[in-house]
């Protein structure tokens, strides 16, 4: 362990809690993790093996691991923590009663990160004495796999510190200029869902053709280059400014031509119905092994810059 | 060139053209290209040399090369083919007019597939005497890297051969049951750049930080699973059906609170300055040629199963 790196307090250890303790692990840092369930606490560590066992293969230079302490009391985990790192579920009385809660207990330093999916900093700074302390940092699942971390807050100090922790465990930061319910993945992601639930319901494609054609097609593409990148390489030598003098008019008109669908249940009985079909009897364990797999060779390749 | 492959006629050389003329000489087929301008065919064996040189690395193994043959006529460059693969400009008439041409000078066996993104068979067949010999087979750019052909037909037998033909040249084929314009994957690229575009019109992030959202979260976990598949997964033991239950309500919601932004003057110009920024100097070739690159090592990451 490097004794030179901030201290992390992971607070809630479900999934998220323990893929950033994994991650810190992974890079050598000291992390501090507390869950009110005395069980799930108990079993982190035996459940950090597998996440801590693919990043070893990601980062393969990684040699000096960092070190766990599981704690009995919020206030232990977070005393001398320099970033804390909060992981509770996603309702909001629960989480201001917890910002509360650490804002006495831990140095007043300390950056209190959310890793809130749901709610924005807004909603839920309103309770704190120093909310310049709060951020939010939304990771994307699988969290210790997946690079991405979008960043909101309102000091940019603060900000600045997190942002800099999170690169060093090699994380891909964005920051938002403005809050947003979804922040930016998200949004992005139900978008595209919409339209391909869209299909399912009109009947235009099955739900393994649908997911086919993202894998081969536009999500292969965006995992080099972005959407709006897309359409400057689309303008040729006129990069965008030629795209949208030529071509803007006709994506207006495919923007009114996307659906609008409802989850009714005959939808959901057809995406239900699809789903069983593209999983063609592989469980769901079966099919995270087999996308983290997929995951860790592709951030190899592209990592393998030449 | 293996005279047992079926021959292929490609009509217009243009950037589609180049990419289906390279894959289908990299896997061996005899290809008979056509374009209506004598300068854009003349040179097109030239231009072959740079996909070809990426092909070669893609599939090593394929070491016996196929042959282009260049024609003066589009008679003589169809009478031939197994398939006429056809990338003129996106103009319903010209499109119809040279399929009536075609079929009059081709053997009555040859499937004539529409690299069409924009129009769909209904609208590209009806002067046609033969239309179940229409199909529309549309890749995704660039077409000879990205793995993708979306296919729609009203011939099964047709569709079977032409599909067995792109597996063949190593492409990832999924049908549409129903038609629709922007296929499926063009239309799930709409959808999200719809929002992309919503975020930058309200200052929620920059061009910049929204295409690295995308490229290191949804993006590069769509190279791997698709968007339904996400839902699935992301229901735990109980999968879609628990996700739909427990989450459709939030999701309906979200899809609610998305953007419908228009192309002003005001956005196209926040959008030509955010590509300016994220292009950081480098020219749409230069950007291309990197995408070119990552795509290979993706596509060759992802075939490396374990």
């Amino acid at each position: 362990m490097d004794m030179s790196k901030p201290a992390i307090a992971v607070i809630g250890c479900g999934l998220i809690g323990e893929s950033w303790s994994a991650l810190f692990l992974a890079h050598g840092y000291e992390v501090h993790a507390w869950d009110p369930d005395v069980q799930v606490r108990g079993r982190l560590a035996e459940r950090l093996q597998r996440p801590l066992a693919q990043l070893a293969t990601l980062y393969p230079k990684n040699t000096v691991p960092g070190r766990l302490r599981v704690h009995d009391t919020l206030a232990e985990a977070v005393a001398r923590a320099d970033l804390v790192q909060e992981n509770a579920p996603e309702r909001v009385p629960l989480k201001r009663a917890l910002y509360s809660e650490i804002e006495g207990v831990t140095p007043s330093s300390a950056i209190i990160a959310s890793s809130s999916s749901a709610f924005t900093w807004s909603q839920l700074s309103t309770e704190m004495h120093t909310p310049g302390r709060l951020i939010t940092a939304h990771p994307f699942n699988p969290p210790h796999l997946v690079p991405l971390v979008e960043l909101y807050g309102v000091d940019p100090e603060a900000l600045g510190r997190a942002d800099a922790i999170y690169r060093d465990i090699h994380r891909e930061t964005v920051r938002l200029k403005k809050e947003a319910i979804g922040h930016i993945a998200n949004r992005l992601a139900s978008a595209l869902w919409r339209e391909a639930v869209h299909l399912v319901a009109e009947g235009i494609a099955d739900v393994t053709d649908i997911d086919a054609a993202l894998v081969n097609g536009p999500g292969l593409r965006w995992s080099v280059i972005g959407a709006h990148m897309v359409y400057h390489l689309a303008g040729g030598e006129g990069g965008i400014e030629h795209y949208l003098d030529h071509l803007g008019p006709s994506q207006e008109r495919r923007w009114e031509a996307l659906g609008s669908p409802r989850l009714t249940q005959e939808v959901c009985a057809q995406l239900i119905a699809g789903i069983a079909e593209e999983a063609a009897g592989r469980s769901v364990a079966e099919l995270e092994r087999a996308r983290d797999a997929r995951l860790i060779r592709m951030i190899q390749a592209r990592r393998d810059e030449v």
